[in-house]
């Protein structure tokens, strides 16, 4: 540093082991340059910079002084090796552009706040090696605990990791081959109680359109459906059920077979609200009325003619639950892994009480 | 490590700074455990593990041996004070659960995905603070470069990051008081053809319900409105305008307030997708018709009814730009900040089309 222009001289050169530009990251201010500015030695930066004593007021005046001046920042990787922990915790999930995650998302970040801690996200897009890869990006990071709505169904590569004392909690889905704490909505009881909704409405041949079946809330979804057909005594055919991608033109394929033929259904249920978002537009374009209930609630719902009858989840309370089971883990107040399951609501609207239409 | 019985004996115990359980992060398998359980130099463990020459092949598959069998992972913060960087990138947003930022998120992603860099999230719920704080985090902990969407309108804090090299493009809203990339939906000329397009339709009394006149795309939109009236010749009064937070209840007592008295408007332009929402409920439950132009598209916004005029941004191309920016920015190849504006398009769906009803 030249004290007479306010220039800042940078001492050494870092060695550089990518092609980008020189300026990139080479003339940061380190301490060297605080403690060269402020006449002192780095220790006596040091203790300013980490609040420690043994600084007179007038010397950690200079410090910060040269502080200011300089833009000087304090590098957290650095302290992140040297206290062994970060103020942070990681979110993973399913897709950044579901709705469904927003209130999720939001929640995880109220509860990592006030906690004193930053949330990083990430998404896996469903894709299980994608899921991996950004686990261990942010463990290798050195996240305090982890947040994970699983794309996989085998989470045995986190197991080191676990050892090593990162706080885990899965949410929306189970962990697969670890034992590990999770946070679910009640898939079996909600869809179970959706789909004898239904049944009470006087139909029989319902259809269930859902999301993939690896996907622990499909299956189970699915196995609600199923349980309210059998409770009835209703068997099922198997052109009433249709699992796979949310994407709306396999959806939309799925609904129009279903409407069809000689017997088509008079009612369906939707797996999720990607799914019923389809649907609605299906079953719009129909001359006669079929009924519909829909696990997730979604926005407007209650405008459309009919309003929409949902199974709702409660979102937030999910982020909520598992990021306060995330904070009691690191706070050690917490010994065995649990399974959290909270209750869906029905939401009459319309949609789930027309009557069958033959 | 005791080679008989395969447990980890930990070398030495780290310093602990906080009052977390002492198994949490101390228990870690090192780079030292893994040169002592296959016989070899660190030295040699850090070239397997940094695919650097010089190890045989035998040799390699002892440590690597080692390394499954301790579950030891690298350490990147350790890489990233090494290198001077890291391959991530960060993206404030204003709210995590907003609809709109989920398809701008993902796009994000996708970009910093394919330059094989991970993204960090966070958001500043709408307060300068949390912006700067999170802002200043994130480049605590060297990402490359970071996508703000801002919610203050004073950068100058950024300063001696920007100096530091860390990229930066800005979306959504420009950057106040320093010289950054920007990228925006074009908000004045899409609001002033929505009204001009309730003008076109006979309407003459048109309400304006908008978020925060401090929020840059606020007061370019209501600027937008002013525009398209003073075309028409109409003069606007106070009262069928008017800004403040979105939250439901403050929307619905603006909007019931323009809708009554003596001259109440014909017609409400809604400056975004969360003051939209409210204003449709706030509609269907007025006996008259009244003619709706919202900005932003909203989901299922056509199977209303009236389906919903709106003007549309692409979320996705602000979130795909900003980002392909931020790394040409790091590839070196951009010189100079610059201000990138896409255009919004107008999509009548009936409630944009309806005539003045006195």
């Amino acid at each position: 540093m030249d004290d007479r222009t306010g220039q800042l001289i940078v001492p050494e050169t870092p060695r550089r082991t990518d092609r980008r530009p020189a300026n990139r990251y080479g003339n940061r201010p380190t301490m060297k340059d605080v403690a060269a500015r402020a006449g002192v030695g780095l220790k006596t930066v040091s203790r300013v910079v980490n609040g420690e004593p043994g600084v007179t007021p007038e010397t950690e005046r200079r410090v910060q002084e040269a502080i200011d001046a300089l833009g000087f920042r304090r590098n957290d990787s650095a302290r992140v090796l040297r206290k062994g922990r970060t103020a942070s915790i990681g979110l993973v999930l399913e897709d950044l552009a579901d709705p469904f995650y927003g209130p999720l998302s939001r929640a995880v970040e109220e509860v990592a706040r006030a906690h004193g801690a930053l949330l990083i996200n990430g998404s896996s897009a469903e894709d299980p090696d994608r899921e991996q890869e950004l686990v261990l990006a942010l463990c290798a990071r050195r996240v305090d605990g982890l947040v994970v709505i699983p794309a996989g169904d085998d989470h045995r590569y986190l197991e080191p990791e676990l050892k090593a004392g990162v706080a885990t909690v899965f949410v929306d889905r189970p962990a697969g081959r670890i034992d590990a704490d999770v946070v679910l909505s009640d898939n079996f009881g909600g869809a179970r109680d959706g789909v004898a909704h239904l049944i009470a409405h006087g139909h029989r041949r319902i259809g269930f359109i859902g999301d993939m079946p690896r996907i622990h809330t499909a299956a189970e979804r699915l196995r609600g459906y199923r349980a309210a057909m059998a409770d009835a005594g209703i068997p099922v055919a198997d052109s009433w059920m249709s699992l796979g991608i949310t994407d709306p033109g396999r959806v939309r394929r799925a609904a129009e077979e279903m409407l069809s033929g000689p017997e088509p259904v008079t009612a369906i249920f939707t797996g999720n609200n990607r799914v019923t978002v389809t649907v609605i537009r299906v079953l719009a374009e129909q001359s006669r009325r079929v009924a519909l209930v829909g696990f997730d609630d979604i926005e407007l719902a209650d405008l459309l003619q009919p309003g929409v009858t949902v199974v709702a989840q409660d979102a937030a309370a999910l982020g909520r639950t598992a990021a306060e089971r995330l904070f009691a883990q690191l706070d050690g107040t917490l010994i065995k892994p649990e399974r959290i399951e909270l209750p869906t609501r029905l939401i009459t609207r319309g949609s789930g009480e027309l009557p069958p239409e033959d």
